[in-house]
This record gives C-alpha cells, structure tokens and sequence, in this order.
C-alpha cells in the first residue's frame, strides 16, 4: 500500500519533470526524449552537420564508427572538421550492408577501438540504422558502457532507430537477436545528408513515415498526401517536417512504454506480416520497407474484412503507399510468396502470446488496436490477398 | 532549482524505499542491493541449493549456463531437479576457464540458447566468476535483455561477482573489456557448493575475503584471525558468516557508488599493483588473488613509509594473508618480475587521472583512502619490496 503511493508520487514527479517535449528555434527543432534512465535531446536542423565540431569538448576524445560507404562521403569529413579544431578524433569503418551487422563485425570493432578510447570518450556513430545499431551497441558494452553521440544518415534511421534505444546486431538465428537498450547523449538529424542516401533505400524509410502517419492520424497523412512531389524530389524544409512529425510520434510511444510490454507494440504495424515475408523470403530479397508496406496492406485488408477499417479508408492508404513507390502486393516486386508458410512462420513467431497471432489493426485513420481475435482464416485470406493479389471481394 | 528540489525529493523517497538491508530467518540470510534500476536479493542459506526448484515458476522456461566443470558436479543435478518437477530446462556448458571468457563463447553461447528460450524466460548462471560475468552478459544481451539468476559455486563468484552488476567477457587487449552493468533477479549463495572447489581456488577467493576485512576494519579481521583452521577445513557454519560479511560490505559499497566513480574505487585496495604483476607476468602465470594479496602487500608498505599505517597493523596484514597460504612477495611464488616494466605499466594503466596513478592506501586497519600523491621514488620502492623481498628496512 505504501509502496503504492510512493510510486504514484514518484509517477507525478517524473511526469512534472517532462518539461515541453519539443523547442523551436529558428530552424532548430529540439525534442527531448524522456528515457527511463535518462533523458536526451534529438535536434533536427538543416546543415547542423557542419556546426557539429561547436558541441564537443576539447578535453575529450572522439571516435567515429561508420561504414564503407558513408565514409568518404560524411565520415572523412567530419573527422578533418573535429581534428581542425584540435579535438583528437579518430575513425573506423566497417563494410556497409546488413549482413555485416553480426558479432564478428562486433568483436573487430572492439579489437580497432581498444587503447584508443578511456572511459570518457565518446562516440559518433554516423550512417544508417545499421551503423547505429551496431556502434551504439559497441559504444555500449566499451569498457561496460562510454557515451555515444548519433547521427542518423539514412531516413530510416533519422525516423526509426533515432529513437527508442534499441541497439544490437544479428545472429545466424535472429535479427537484433543480440544487444541492449541504451540511449546516446544526444541525436543530430542533418536532413541535407539525405543528398547522397541512394533513392531506393530513401523510398524504404517512406514505408515507416507512412506507418507513423496511419498511426498517429489525419494531421501527418493529408502532409503526406499534399507533398509527395516535394518530398520526392528532395525538399529539405519538407523533409524537416517529415522527420519532426516521425520523431515527436515515435517519442510519444516510446516514452511511455520503453520496454516494449504495452503501447510500444503499435509500432509493429505492417511489421507481423512484412517479418514474415522477410523471413520467409530472405532478408537480401526484400527491403525492409517493401516488406512493411505490403504487410501494412495486408493487415488493412484484415481489418477491412473483420469491419474496422472502411473501404474508402483502406484505399486512400494503398493510394498513399503507391504514390511514394511502395510495393503493396508481392507481384509489384515480381516476386511470389509461398501461403502455408507465411503463415506457418507466423504462428511460430516469438512475439505471439498463447498461440494468438498478434497483429496492429486500425480501426481508423490514427486508431490502432492490437488484436489477437482475427481467425486463421482470416489471416490466411490477409497473405492470400498480398501474395496472390486477389482483387478486392 | 525546481529540478534540484524534485530531485532531493526524489532521493529522500528512494531512502525510504530502503527496507532494512538485512533480513535473517532461520539458516536464511536475505541483503537487499539497491541498485539503480531494480533492487535484487542476495539469499545466503546452506543447501539452498536442493531448494531451488521451489522459487521457480512452472509458467516459465529456464535455461542453466555453466563451465564443463561444473556440469558433471553442479549443473546436471540441478536441471534434473527442476525438469523432474515439470518445469522446463536446458543447460548448455563452455569449457571451464578464464580463457574462454571471450566473444567467440559469448557468441557460441547465443547461437545454443536462441530458439529455445523467449522473452520471459530466465537464464541460470551456475557457476565461478567466468559464468557469472559471461552467462550475466549473455542473458542481458539476449534478445535485449532477458532476466537471470545467479548461483554462484566458487568462493570469489560468492563474496565479490554476486554483487556489483559488472558483467563481460575480455578481449585480446583487455580483461573485462566488453560488457555492461546489470543486475541479475535473485543471487542464491550456497556455501554447501564449495566443497567440490579445488583449493586453491578457495584460497584464491580468501584473497578478496580478506581485502574485504581491511577494508572494513576490527570486526572482520578478528574474525578470520581466529577462525584460520576452521575456515581451511570448510568449516559451513564459518563460511556463511564469512560470506555474510563480505557480500555485506561490498552492498554497501556498490549502493553508494554503482558506476565506480568514486567510492567504489577502494574495492580496487590491492588491485593496481596486483593487476600490474597479471599483465606483465601474464595471467596464467599468477592466479588473481595472489596478484591480489602481493598487491596489498605493496600497497601496504607504501602506506608504511608515507607514515600512514603502524608497523603493527602492516606486520599483522602479512600474517593474516600468510596464515590462509597466500603470498606477500613474489619469491613466494618462485617468481621473479621485472620492476621498471611494472612501473611503466602501471603509468600508462586507464584507471589513472592525468598521469597520476591511483592508488587505494590504508590509514589504518578499515580506513582506506585514494591516494594520488605518493612519489614515483616511493611507488618504484614499494614495487622493489614485493619483487625483490627486501627486508624492512
Ligand atoms: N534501433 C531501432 O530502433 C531500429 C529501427 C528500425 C530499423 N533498425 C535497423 O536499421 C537497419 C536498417 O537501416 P538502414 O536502412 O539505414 O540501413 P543501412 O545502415 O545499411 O543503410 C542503408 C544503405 O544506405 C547507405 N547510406 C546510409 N546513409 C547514407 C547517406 N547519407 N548517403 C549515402 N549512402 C548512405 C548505407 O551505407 C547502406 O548501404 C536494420 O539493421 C534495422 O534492424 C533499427
Ligand atoms: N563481476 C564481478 O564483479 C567480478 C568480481 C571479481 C572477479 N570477477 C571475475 O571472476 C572470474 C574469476 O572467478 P573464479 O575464480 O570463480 O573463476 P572460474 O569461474 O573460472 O572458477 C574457477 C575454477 O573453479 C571451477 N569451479 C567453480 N566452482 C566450482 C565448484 N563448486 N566445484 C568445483 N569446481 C568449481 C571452475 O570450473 C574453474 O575451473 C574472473 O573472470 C574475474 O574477472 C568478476
Ligand atoms: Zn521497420
Ligand atoms: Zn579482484
């Protein structure tokens, strides 16, 4: 009982330390993310990159992790940048690619980094979700935990893994089988590094963007809907926007569910069906967010049949997700599924509960429920839908 | 200002949280450690261990992880008691060893446990000090992080790496180089396990045992004076309150210093020379505690010639580390050393601030201090003594 009040006042308390979660200034968007150890600032400024050296610390050292590719063209960079300004920085590189996200690319890392950093230093990862996963997971488990500074390179990262502390690698058994929770000090998103993202792996991260406006409601999707042409062709005051909507969205779970027991489960919306594919398909035959877009096509077409989502509802989704060059049926990608066992993996997936395929349906726009009462039926009519690209019935 | 109120309050509130930190019943000793994130106990009871299975919950799945040593003594009992009563558990085992506490067993032990346990499974790591930090690791970095129990079954895992939340493995360029901080749901201390240790592991633990007593003063010293036989002849009743006062102090240590910024360091009295002589010796060549009990030694007699500890109180430190088979100088060991190698490792060691090296000195039996001011002159002599075995002089 008295444990009970305690944690009730100590509940209010740490909601009246959440002071404003979002500052603007001038063109600087700050979002403070109250973690549960500790909170941190995601900024989101056009060409912070460039200021990036006025933020660290001449007494401490510096070491940027990256990969193959962002190397020459950001690493290199910001490492001249903090070396001018005579603040040891030193940088390793890894070979680009979601294959080498594994515990040998872990373990080298470690090997490269060991007798250059002390318990002060600090970390720059700076790429895509890959290098953010891996180098925060090295950052975190250097000398039992240093602090890392992030920034994010890739849409999906500056959207996604910016926020919400997972890190860690993957395994011959599981992706991000392997690693921790832990936040950086501090996230900077530089929209203009985009530039250089190869557009194939820009339009994957539109999958998340477009799931974080299903979820979140009418606001963010009519901006999606009312600037594709802007965003595509690379706006950056666009892209700021985009990426402040997606990060103060993600921030609102995330802040209320860290560790994945309730509310964080939205956010695998299109994720139950686009795993399945990736598992069933393999990982290097279908992005990511091609996957997720044809399982956020699935799951709408579960609701539409179970009465939650309206007909007009579930195309202006389709409409969307086509509009910004998402597959939303396996034959986009000229690719065929295998039914049984789609759904056989499904079944089998560890985040289900007593034998209850979990999936985030909408009920509407910006109203996800997480629903375990859908039959197998009606699952198996969802992955038929997809693969099969049976016509609307 | 409002932030520093808040936060008083907040510490005031998490005083108050602190129940009275030790709790008997019976043969049953119960410390709290209040960690950070999560408070966790530490049972102390003679043959728990054939009890185990009564905490377990048949919901959930259990995995053991020990060394190939303890499997045919420890391991294979208790996995048959707990599946005998219905409750699902696998054990998997790495061959016993400080040199497979690496990332190559740590990534083979994940590739065993992945599948066969979820989210709310739990790991139990049964072992000495190399599965407790390895098994520890694994099982914070399973899937992000799934809960364990640690039963510790070598006198060093019992009375030091049962409390503290130091987990990792070492790497080709440093001891415990890879890891993080975290705490395991329950330790259960069966002193009972300890008569399958070999000896001089036993004796080896006793060097830590003993830091512990100097540390915290009169009490324990007269202690383990006057128990010398009975504690060498596994004397159960004995090692409980043996194991009771170390685990005891070093809670009271680690609550008040978790990330070892500050007093947490005097756990380190012994440690800077000792650890010196591992690394240039090699650490197969010299078991820990007795690098360890050499370290005390030399830290000793610096303290002596700085005028900071009494003859007495130096000569009676000797005797006591003598009297339970430890060595004091390296000769006593048939080893030699080589001091300028030692003094430069020791300045060029990462624990140190700004070329200073840090060192843990007694005032007097149970007053430590960190000490930054002895002269390179005094540490090289202190270095000489223990190598050399020079007379008092
Ligand atoms: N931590 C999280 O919460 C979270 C969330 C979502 C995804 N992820 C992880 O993120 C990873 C996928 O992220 P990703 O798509 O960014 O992968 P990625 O890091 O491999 O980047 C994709 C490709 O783009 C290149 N690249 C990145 N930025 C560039 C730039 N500015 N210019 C030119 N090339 C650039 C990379 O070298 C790579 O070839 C997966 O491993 C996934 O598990 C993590
Ligand atoms: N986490 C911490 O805070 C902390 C503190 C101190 C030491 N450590 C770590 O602990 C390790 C040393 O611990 P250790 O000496 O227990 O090493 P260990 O685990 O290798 O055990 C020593 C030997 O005793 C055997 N053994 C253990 N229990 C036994 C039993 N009951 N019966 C028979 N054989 C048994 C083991 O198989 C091994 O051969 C080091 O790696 C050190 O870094 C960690
Ligand atoms: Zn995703
Ligand atoms: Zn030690």
């Amino acid at each position: 009982m008295c444990e009970q009040i305690i944690s009730a006042i100590l509940r209010t308390l740490k909601s009246i330390l959440r002071l404003g979660d979002t500052t603007m200034d001038n063109n600087k968007t700050t979002i403070t993310c109250q973690s549960s150890s500790r909170p941190y600032a995601i900024v989101i400024q056009e060409n912070c990159f460039h200021q990036i050296v006025k933020q660290l610390s001449p007494a401490q050292k510096y070491l940027i992790i990256c990969d193959s590719n962002v190397k020459p063209l950001w690493g290199d960079k910001l490492q001249l940048a903090i070396t001018k300004a005579n603040i040891s920085c030193a940088l390793i590189s890894f070979p680009a690619g979601e294959a080498n996200k594994n515990l040998q690319t872990f373990s080298d890392l470690h090997e490269q980094i060991a007798l250059r950093l002390d318990r002060q230093s600090t970390i720059i990862t700076l790429g895509g979700g890959v290098t953010g996963d891996m180098g925060g997971f090295v950052a975190s488990t250097y000398m039992r935990g240093i602090s890392f500074l992030q920034i994010p390179t890739s849409l999906l990262a500056m959207v996604d893994s910016s926020v919400g502390g997972k890190l860690g690698v993957d395994t011959s058994i599981g992706k991000n089988a392997v690693g921790v929770f832990n936040n950086p000090i501090k996230v900077l998103i530089d929209p203009s590094l985009l530039l250089t993202l190869p557009k194939n792996y820009f339009i994957d991260g539109m999958a998340e963007v477009i799931k974080h406006a299903f979820l979140s409601g009418e606001e963010y999707i009519t901006f999606l809907e009312d600037n594709v042409a802007g965003i595509l062709a690379m706006d950056l005051s666009l892209l700021s926007t985009l990426i402040i909507q997606s990060v103060q969205f993600k921030v609102m779970i995330v802040e209320q569910d860290e560790k994945e027991s309730g509310l964080r489960k939205i956010l695998n919306y299109g994720h139950t069906i686009g795993h399945a594919l990736e598992e069933t398909l393999g990982y290097s035959s279908i992005p990511h967010g091609n996957a997720v877009a044809i399982g956020i096509n699935a799951a709408n077409y579960l609701a539409l049949k179970c009465g939650l989502l309206s007909e007009a509802a579930f195309l202006r989704i389709q409409n969307l997700l086509q509009q910004y060059h998402l597959p939303i049926f396996l034959s986009d990608l000229g690719l065929t599924g295998d039914a049984d066992q789609l759904f056989h993996f499904l079944h089998n997936d560890k985040k289900n509960q007593d034998d209850q395929v979990v999936m985030i349906l909408l009920e509407g726009l910006g109203k996800p429920i997480i629903s375990t009462t859908q039959t197998t039926l009606q699952i198996k009519e969802a992955i038929n839908y997809v693969i099969k690209n049976r016509s609307l019935s």
